[in-house]
């Protein structure tokens, strides 16, 4: 396990419904193109206002994965 | 839409209820004086604890709008 | 009060039930040991992912306690 | 002048010309408003991206400007 | 006290007289237009040179003020 | 619009034109693999120098861009 | 000398009179429980105000001290 | 080749022999499926720790390469 | 384990024989007064020169480790 | 050419004429004393505001040139 | 005044009468060998503590000076 | 000592041997020039790739020495 090699990507989820479901959705969109997810970090909040309220959230997320040999 | 100018102001909403709550109460209180807010930006986030439990949060926003002409 | 003295320590509180239980987790924690504690700030937040969805949560907190005379 | 208080406000200029006239549209609007403006600090440059070009530049400006005595 | 809002501004005060003084100018000034200040953070300090000497500290602050309800 | 997820790349643009050709040299490279480019941030201005003048500027930016669903 | 361990803590140190006399206080506080302090970090400096004069100083602090043998 | 287009990847390698080795090992695998690499920056360097020993070092790199024409 | 609770101190490891040993004498030394230290981190790296050579080099890390149930 | 070393010195150069004539108005004047000048780096951009309009740009640049054998 | 070109070098000053004294002596000792300076930025606020009290301050500062025509 | 005045240069050293060869380097060289130097500080780890293997090492080291009396 001490070997393996990670690769990082940098996504930004968003969501109506809150701060943790735009994390959320931004692993469920990442889950459909990589394989063997292991953590992420948050490095960004923000959120679009409309009408004086949260549109919705914005996060974004890096995100690291193992990667498989070649 | 280009051309439009935007004012960023700095802001610390609190809340007993979380970090979402906090958020929400800057936007209301924002609200009542600044007219066309589009994004925040969260800056800090920080607590107050009490008897060991957290009395309430605090999030520093940046709060970003629409400068209208002149 | 404004000659207190504080000292802040460093702990990371995790949780599968999300961003504000990872940080209660350490709190609760934190309050077995130390006593008089004031306020946190958050330093980091990051999570583990297993099977494509968050396992738990991360939060890197510092926080800051009175401390009492010698 | 080695007693003059400045005051810094955080705008947001944007252009379809380029970054420095971002930076000259929120100064001219800026100056609509604002009298005595000395510098200006450039915190953030983004722009936005339409059919795969730069649609208008955004320049985040920090304005520092003497407060004259209230 | 849980649900305060706080706005923050920031501003630089200047003194021949060193670094804490340029702190209380800031702070003199900015009491005549802002109500209820509560606390600043000192985010810059430099200082002017004049013939090889210190001839104004320049001191860049945050200062936070409660928002009354509008 | 609320439920986007957005990817961002980093990219270094380079040309002896300029900062703002350097910048569009890196997105007229990138749409010809990436679609749905949505906006750019500049993370790092550079230059290289021959013979004492400005052979060509690098500029390092960050590329945002729609996730179409997989 | 040049196989020393130290260990760094952090604390907040306040005072009445000033940015040096709250470093001194906590140095002073520190010392009662902490051998061989060696030097020390200032980290971040604030300050409360009340009735729109300084209340007290609050200085960060980093305290690097000898790890002695175990 | 002052007109050359660069990408940025992010990588971790690791490993039990050292920080050197933890970089090597991450362009070993690089070099599997990215062609042109050019340069390397240390982003973040950590490690994991077996009973009271590194485990493996794991070092976080940034790897730039060429983009050829598409 | 999605529940443990970290502690991050940190520590100046230092070395006549280069970084890892450095890092390698902090954690000897941690490990006598520390239990279940799981990784560490690499925050500053300096060193002392001698006659014009590396006398010692400094490595400040943060060690995090499970606190046990107290 | 691997066992280069490079010095770097920091400039600040001015220009009415805009953000790269700034630039380039640093190398102009570094070009006069240093010789083998090899890549620049912009650390900071701001400019000075007279009557409103920009008077001239400041861009620190950090430049780094290759040391000969002493 | 606007096409002057400034370089900045970094100064540590040390005394053991205090912030303000250590930029002081820095400064003291810059004006023996630099022409023109015109302001100064501190970077870095340290101290050595002898026996539990603050030995002498160390300030770590950007000095900027006017270069003259070579 | 305490009322020592020190200049911190900034040199990037390189190598194709490692890490710690390349900061040897860069003193080396500094000291055919510098006299007194009495630390460094890493402050940026990168290295070039040549066929996909490391070519050189380039740290960059901020270097600081004692200023002797003018």
């Amino acid at each position: 396990m001490s070997d393996h090699i990670y690769k990082k990507i940098e996504l930004v989820g968003s969501s109506p419904d809150g701060f943790e479901q735009a994390v959320k959705n931004a692993l469920v969109r990442a889950e459909k193109t990589v394989r063997n997810m292991r953590w992420f970090e948050v490095a960004e909040t923000r959120g679009y206002i409309e009408n004086g309220k949260i549109g919705h959230w914005q996060v974004t997320l890096k995100i690291g994965f193992t990667l498989e040999d070649a």
